[in-house]
């Protein structure tokens, strides 16, 4: 999905709500588990109820893993029930030396049919480039992580390693084609990271059961294309886990939508009035 | 394995070789492509031929990934057909927010059973902790790679990167369960990781292809323990592409079998004089 369409489908839709398919199996409804792929029952409900008020779907590729070969039947078979209209994200956070970064980009590009993977910067640029030769696909590397271990390296140094990885990083690609992940559990440092990159988009976790706020983050992290994508995972799909767990996804998704319309209504009132 | 054992092996074997099954689909020998798993096929050739000269093998995960649900059935059998004499390591460079990092621990440590997986230090602490948990299992630290992208973020800073990781990384666990991927085509490098961390194993990517030396390295590198293992993939593995390519890679890997011995016997003879 190129960047335009991308955009489109916020404003239009009015939201940026990425729905987080961390589907743990042993975290789904009981009665799940007699169905043959309670997984891929599992995601399809959520997407179901899901799909008018969000516009991605990130899977983080570790509970498909765990689960061997039947975790990336379940993965493939969820990708392709997602339609077009929506951004899928195979949240990986892969990496390597080059020719091996290339097979990555091969499973989640062409193996798998996502349209963004997420990658680790630790082994530099040789490891990302093969991933920006799809064209149409976007590379969401890892500067901020929304996790305490990101306080060990990553804002050391000085600049801070996500500021280095973020001015030399976005140097590989362009704004079309690389997204940076930007932990919202700090508020001071997205603001630093809009500031070095004003045009790319960013994919901030941590909103829901890290507990984000999700007004405060997107006042500094919006920007004319929208320029967000914020995911909840476990705040939406594990709500409950009865009979009508897809059904109070939906009602969670929701909610987050209303507030997510309400922020972009004010955002570009407000925007208009500065022009 | 544990430490001891793993030490045993190599003072036995007088071997540190750490054969890697980056096993390609594209680039196996053409007559195994009529075979129903050509991967394994080759993989299991390639162990027949090589098993008495080495001491570990290890998996680059991406090349079995980009193969779907098939690639990681080549790959479980694979692993089944390794003696327990031999140490297995899944070189997959995962890493992830905690309670996620602990699903890639249970693939590689449960669903898979390796010895040891590689992982990426960027998230910090609690995305390596899930590992360390496993009993008798080895965590395999990034510090400094082999590859050109290593000058990006690794060697930059003051101590630089790479040397923040060992001496905060060696923290969290012990020389028992933890070791670090040291890149051999950095001498001056090597010799400052083996000060950081006299006791821990280093794995040395970067001795075929991509060019380091041997004597060299293992000079820097080697300790009472062993210390090293030493990896090589392409230049063992891919060393002919004919119906004999098992054979050659067995002549490849008695190479580099036969020149460890003579580095092991100069070294602990040299060790004696200067005790």
């Amino acid at each position: 999905m190129k960047k335009e369409e991308l955009t489109h489908h916020i404003q239009t839709r009015k939201s940026y709500l990425c729905v987080g398919l961390d589907s743990e199996k042993d975290k789904l409804p009981p009665h799940l588990l007699k169905e043959k792929d309670p997984v891929f029952s599992f995601n399809k409900q959520i997407i179901d109820a899901t799909l008018e008020h969000c516009i991605a779907y990130k899977f983080n590729i570790a509970f498909y893993e765990s689960l061997g070969s039947a975790g990336w039947e379940s993965l493939s078979k969820t990708l392709k029930y997602i339609p077009e209209s929506h951004f899928t994200i195979a949240d990986a956070k892969r990496g390597d030396i080059g020719n091996t970064s290339g097979k990555y980009a091969r499973t989640y590009f062409k193996t798998y049919d996502f349209d963004a993977v997420t990658v680790n910067p630790y082994m530099g640029k040789d490891s990302i480039m093969p991933f920006l030769e799809y064209n149409g696909k976007w590379t969401i590397i890892l500067a901020l992580t929304s996790n305490p271990g990101a306080k060990d390296f990553q804002v050391n140094g000085k600049p801070p390693l996500y500021q280095k990885v973020l001015t030399r990083a976005s140097q590989w690609g362009t704004p079309e084609n690389i997204m940076f992940v930007a932990g919202a559990t700090r508020l001071e440092e997205l603001r630093k990271i809009r500031e070095i990159c004003p045009g790319h988009f960013l994919l901030v976790p941590g909103v829901g059961t890290q507990g984000g706020d999700l007004q405060q983050l997107s006042r500094h992290g919006l920007n004319s294309d929208g320029g967000m994508l914020v995911n909840v995972s476990r705040k939406i799909i594990f709500s409950n886990y009865d009979r009508d767990f897809a059904q109070s996804a939906g009602v969670r998704a929701a909610q987050y939508h209303q507030k997510m319309k309400q922020i972009m209504e004010d955002y570009y009132t407000q925007s208009l009035k500065n022009e």
